[in-house]
């Protein structure tokens, strides 16, 4: 089952400079080898549903073995059995729409 | 890795009726044997990772058999190393400071 | 407009102990005169648009007030105009349809 | 107050196409003269908290205009009082820790 989600991530107890944890998680979504599109409040993901959320464990993980005591995370993850969709084919539908 | 997690569950293309849908999400977190709160925008579950997980994953399953074509889900997951706390201990603690 | 939402406050930059945040967060909600249901992971708010999110808007000021240096929110809302709903309509819905 | 924010507006009981309805919101947006960048599963918005919020009120009432019975959304929102931060500048701060 094909997967696009958007992971945020926020590490609690560590103080208010977040991006080096943001980092290691990049670089762990890499490691799955996912497509991943990183925006201002999170990153976008596609991949197989198992792949994902592994990456998303991982990254939990990732982050307590850098001394994060608390970690909190926001995923969103939209499947549909419709027709097949990628990441850029969401946003090139909306800016179609948009155009003209 | 112990998780307490919210689970917000919203099928697509079903009309706007959607709480038999909701209702098939919980029994798939039942038959987990997960710790859950029904709320009016989600459940809470607490458990160990993978389970939950794998719940998640099923719900998105069983509504796809259902014949919902588009289903999409947001999860907070929150991770903590420092000490054990539970769902009750979690609305406890703030019901406590707002007393008084 | 009416609508039913749900807030999770994240207070950033002061330690893991979170809870007297949020306790503060609740009363601002108590001020608004707001009807709400606190879970495990948030709150769940039902009034009118304008209060509620004036609300949300005080959450932040008063935590920055109390030296949160960086507050990040989720907000879940939904508004409807084909029927009239409570929060404790949407439960007891989705219960309804687990009985039996 | 600044806020950087992020909008996913679910339109509900329209179907499983909902890039026009996602487009309508984009207009109201850039009617509002907000800052936003558009990803695969929502959008990044910049600017004051009053005009932002505004914003999503409006987005709701149009697509309810648009004849969508049922909107729900997820907001995420981060203030600081720590230091000025565009969305911009947290992409490129990720970015940094992540090279080399």
């Amino acid at each position: 089952m094909n997967v696009i989600a958007d992971l945020t991530v926020l590490p609690i107890g560590v103080g208010t400079s977040l991006s080096k944890y943001i980092a290691a998680c990049e670089r762990v979504l890499n490691d799955y080898e996912l497509e991943t599109r990183l925006h201002a409040y999170g990153t976008n993901i596609e991949g197989e549903w198992d792949t994902v959320f592994a990456a998303v464990k991982r990254c939990h993980e990732v982050l307590h073995e850098m001394g994060v005591p608390r970690v909190s995370c926001v995923i969103k993850a939209g499947t549909r059995t419709d027709r097949d969709q990628t990441m850029d084919d969401k946003v090139r539908s909306v800016e179609e729409k948009m155009g003209g």
